[in-house]
């Protein structure tokens, strides 16, 4: 697993059929559960299905489905929770590139929710996208053979994950920091919460819904904070250095903007060690796991080698 | 009942003992649930506060904990539930006022959420309660003694009350018709779903959580509806006749902002009217319960009185 650390100067690594497979089931989910256009107001639903349709990698679905199945779970009990987890992560998106927040007009190459509505519309799509999340994740009909106890248990904890002691408090404190002093116990603070939080939640409660036992959920936390962390390290490195064309957004923002990043803080080449050696430790967690977690192993690998 | 129709002009009709010590009880809750300013990020979570603890009615958390009663249930049974939804209640309060939205500076008399801090952390604080909203719904410890199956139901129903198709919804159109000719349908739209289906939500919820028969549900489904509707008429109304002091808000400001009501669509005296008969049909609908639903008829009684 060492080969990880040389890989993130490399093109991009294709996901392997089976994430192409889950991506499906996940977008035919989403498009199930998300009401049309049709739906009044339609506006809002428009807005709602402009920022989730938008090429996303359902990076966080997989990891549930994947964590499912490490567990010896068939996927499909995890399905809602992936959709869940999609309208989570969009909302923040939404949320994040507001004037208010970090004032984005372009997001995978289109422009932002708010520029192709309006500030209004978008706080409210995001909006009801998050309460839509927990509507799904209540649902009784979208877990067939779940113990309802399990959902609960689920939907708290990423609640949880995704409030003010988890992405919220990173978004806040990462607000906060602009023009600051670039220091690592904040940056470490920000990242672990405003991305590494729902990344840990998005292991974990797939775990759950496949059975995971103590000792499986444990291993699979430790997991999850690394490569939530090395994501978002990969994430700062590409905005940086990446190419432009395949982000969808002008390279060097964060610099502009003065936000408090690993290159910045900590430079470019300590930031992709850092960010390797994260990946192998997340690889080494699932030790006591067999091929069942083979799926887990390739997407710490895609997180460390991606270039968008 | 009749008298209902007579009291609006008159002086605000004092809640019962009953109603002080039920919001004693959500707000002690309210406190124990929300993280104070020492848990970091502290900005986030004084915005949270400052919004949550301002003097608000807890309207919603009163509906359902009496109806939690009318079923013959133990109130404590739905004060998890009672406090998410003043949660809920509060985000949507925050978001509404933000610039992008109603553009309100003034709320209960003090400063809205963004200008006593900023448009950032209001947006932050609303997208935090209403995840923490959740949280707790789904929290198994919050609701000793209910079958975690009817827990998944209420938070279900609750989502789906303030999403898009209720509470956002409703927003939305809100927004949208601004400057419009007023018209009857999408007065009705924009205020069964801005502040109708939440209500309605807090009584089923709470007459579920109270361990609710079917026939039950149905006849408080249509008290929440008919109140609900009653609040928003006389909300309306007290925006162009009320007194500024006790509505902490300059009366007004819905005719400036050319919002749509009922007092400019189909003038003062039919709103009132409309509304002391929808609050005389409330009190009807709960002719099956006896003295359990007391409670019930004094809030309605309470919603067609009160003056701010």
């Amino acid at each position: 697993m060492k080969a990880a650390a040389t890989r993130l100067s490399e093109p991009a690594m294709p996901l392997s059929a089976y994430f192409t497979n889950v991506a499906r089931e996940v977008d035919a989910a989403l498009e199930r559960l998300v009401p049309t256009a049709a739906a009044f107001p339609p506006r809002v639903h428009e807005a709602m299905r402009y920022s989730l349709f938008a090429g996303g990698k359902r990076l966080r679905p997989m990891l549930a489905m994947a964590a499912c199945e490490a567990v010896g779970g068939a996927r499909a009990k995890a399905l809602g929770f992936a959709a869940a987890l999609e309208l989570i992560h969009t909302y923040t998106l939404i949320h994040d590139d507001l004037p208010a927040m970090d004032d984005d007009g372009l997001r995978r190459g289109r422009p932002t929710c708010h520029k192709q509505f309006d500030d209004a519309t978008a706080i409210l799509a995001g909006d009801a996208l998050l309460t839509l999340a927990f509507e799904v994740m209540t649902a009784r009909d979208n877990f067939p053979g779940v113990p309802a106890e399990t959902l609960l248990t689920v939907a708290s904890e990423t609640a949880r994950a995704a409030g003010s002691l988890g992405t919220v408090g990173g978004q806040m404190v990462d607000i906060q920091s602009e023009s600051a002093e670039p220091d690592m116990a904040t940056l470490e603070y920000i990242h672990t919460h405003k991305t590494g939080k729902l990344i840990t939640a998005s292991v974990r409660g797939g775990a759950r819904l496949g059975g995971a036992q103590d000792d499986q959920l444990a291993a699979l936390t430790g997991y999850g904070e690394r490569i939530g962390l090395a994501f978002q390290i990969v994430d700062d490195v590409l905005g940086v250095e990446g190419d432009a064309k395949a982000l969808g957004k002008p390279v060097g923002s964060d610099t502009k903007r003065k936000k408090m990043t690993y290159p910045a803080a900590a430079g470019i080449k300590t930031s992709r060690q850092l960010a390797a050696d994260l990946v192998d430790g997340s690889v080494r967690s699932l030790e006591m796991f067999g091929a069942e977690a083979g799926h887990l192993r390739d997407l710490a690998q895609y997180i460390i080698a991606r270039t968008f």
